[in-house]
């Protein structure tokens, strides 16, 4: 690995932020506006000014460190990620991208590198989207998705909105959140999916992120004993449910090259050891980077579900609750990425992909060209606390991020 | 229908029963020692007394009325059933018994009719067992299955004893629990499935009850996130539990003849729309005749689930948590019964057949030769508002149970 940053500078200022919420098991607490995550406000805050970037706060509360460029009338290179984390989640999610952007600068320092182009960094606000719904609340604002009152009355389960919170947290700024020019930008993610570690490469170029079709389906039969009712007199809604979850798996495996197929949550009534199931709620998600695929996947389940309620003489119903189409990053940017990539660790060392989860990157798509880099997730584990990377995964992430940084901020 | 008792009292007693913790939707809630339950006993006590019958409490609250014999020193014919319900559960289950168990001694009464033997009326307390477990508490004492200071110290979700809230109603009798000489035991009971409905058949004889196994399983996989993660790298609980829940459907239809088989209650962790199930608990529920089918079920289904957890990469665990042999009635009882329905309702209007559900007749059928009588349940629905005997096909059982305790109070 062609290493350029300083691993050691890295890695400390790592350790000292997962102090901050530090939880018992090895993760971190520090949920959208708590008080961990206001603590982890500042100490970032303290670490831009120390290194001599102008901070600013917009009304979302995203945090940006701005470093100057030779000539300051250039569209920046942003590059950034989060830092609030889920409930007791894991320390590596958001950080490594956060900590990374803010290597990449210092090591230009180090080095005496002006770039031409003004490099900011961002920390954006609520990515996780635990204590206020959406997620990626800040990004979205920022990138003109979501109307801002709408995003600063988001309340949390005690009714507080996002605006308040921010207020009392101290991080309502002043500068306005809406989308302004940018030349691209640029975010270091760890994978959380097994793909990259399953296949043992150190990074990826992602190309994009998958679309998505999220259903809600219900059958309902008839809540009979489970002794005295006769096989062939039963509308078993767990039978039917079950027929579809295969199918869900059957479809996954022949539509398709890269589709998944998820039944997440299942919900039966009434529940008990000795009552046939009258009724079950089961939820379905389908992924692909081709939207014609997630169309022909959802049109196939719901001949699937139509027949496991024929078969077993049940009533359904069927609701997409969600569709978001597949979202392909701007080659400029996945090319430069994959010239970084193939610069620090080498040909046999990094591989594209397509992120099968959202991100901030897919709201700055929107606005400008943008590709982001994936570090492993050790068995692809994350939002918990035993989520982990090799940090010398974390450390090739970063110079492959400076490497792409650098080179767009001297176009 | 050869019709003998009176079917506008009975009628009138069981419209004024019901009033009693009488629901909106039209059931009843008068769960085990509850004011409603209290309530009822207290009218059931009532009218025994007011036929002339002589009214016994037990210690554990099991209500008796016995009407002499010819001959006080023979063994009595004990006929009844339950009264208690469950929440807002319906108008039939329990009471047809009950009432119509009074109703054979007032036409006795009418008809000036002396039997040899005494017979007794009884209404087991806690047959539901849905505030105090296990069910069948009452009967179970008596027939010396439990003990006396066990099901007394039964607590409730609040902790309450039953001998507490027996005390507190008035219905911790001196009479003591055990069993003791019994010429034989009839019951009545609605059938709680939906087969006489099916077939159009009014009464049956009932031969005996299932034998059953009950079963939990837990399948552990991993927790991924649905979109970043290959269907070649799941480890998802939830496929491999709908294998199990098809295969119990399959194992039903193949093995023995009147096997039944249920999956009843399913729980899904961490149950959310894009994360990959880790864990599912389940149960299992199969109910034969013949014990033998049960062992070869529970056999097949234990390879199942091995099966199963090996091609989804999943660990499972498995627990049969309770197992109860067949309960072949006494010949000679469902002899008496099959020849009272062939009077009543004629050949071609009853069928014999076995009881998926368990009932207080089982613990009798160990201490005293036994049998019961079904009529039919509409649609097979039991334990809800919505369940429902149509009045004929009642007053045809009430009419057969006359006939069967008349045969044998005069043996």
């Amino acid at each position: 690995m062609k290493q350029t940053v300083n691993s050691e500078r890295l890695r400390h200022r790592f350790e000292i932020f997962n102090e901050i919420g530090a939880t018992e098991r090895g993760g971190v607490n520090r949920p959208s506006l708590s008080e961990a995550n206001q603590e982890a406000r500042d100490q970032l805050v303290k670490w831009f000014t120390d290194t001599g970037l102008d901070v600013a706060i917009d009304e979302m509360g995203n945090v940006f460190g701005r470093r100057d460029g030779t000539d300051d009338s250039l569209a920046p290179v942003l590059v950034g990620s989060h830092i609030d984390s889920q409930y007791n989640g894991g320390r590596f999610d958001g950080v490594v991208g956060v900590l990374g952007a803010l290597e990449v600068t210092e090591t230009l320092n180090d080095q005496g590198v002006d770039t031409k182009r003004p490099i900011e960094i961002v920390a954006w606000s609520n990515e996780e989207g635990v204590r206020f719904q959406p997620d990626m609340l800040g990004s979205g604002v920022f990138a003109d998705i979501f109307d801002l009152d709408y995003a600063r009355s988001r309340e949390d389960k005690d009714g507080r909105t996002f605006g308040d919170e921010l207020r009392r947290i101290g991080y309502d700024g002043e500068r306005s959140c809406k989308p302004r020019d940018l030349h691209c930008y640029f975010e270091l993610h760890v994978e959380q999916g097994p793909y990259l570690h399953e296949i043992g490469r150190s990074v990826s170029v992602v190309e994009g992120v998958y679309g998505f079709s999220w259903m809600n389906v219900v059958f309902e039969g008839s809540a009979d004993h489970a002794g005295p009712t006769p096989m062939n007199l039963r509308y078993d809604a767990l039978v039917a449910t079950s027929d579809v979850v295969e199918s869900v798996r059957r479809i996954a495996g022949t539509e398709g090259e890269d589709l998944v197929g998820t039944v997440g949550s299942l919900d039966v009534f009434p529940n008990s050891i000795n009552v046939i199931p009258e009724r079950v709620e089961f939820t379905i998600d389908f992924r692909s980077y081709d939207n014609d695929v997630v169309d022909a996947a959802v049109e196939r389940v719901q001949r699937e579900i139509e027949w496991a309620a024929e078969r077993e003489g049940v009533d359904w119903e069927f609701e997409e609750i969600m569709r978001v189409d597949a979202d392909p990053f701007a080659d400029e940017c996945i090319e430069t990425v994959e010239r970084a990539a193939r610069a620090v660790v080498g040909e046999d060392d990094y591989i594209r992909l397509v992120s099968g989860a959202g991100h901030d990157a897919n709201y700055l798509n929107t606005i400008c060209p943008t590709s982001m880099i994936f570090v492993p997730s050790v068995d692809g584990i994350s939002h918990v606390e035993e989520e982990y990377t090799e940090w010398e995964d974390i450390v090739a992430g970063v110079n492959v991020l400076y490497n792409a940084v650098l080179e767009k901020a001297n176009e």
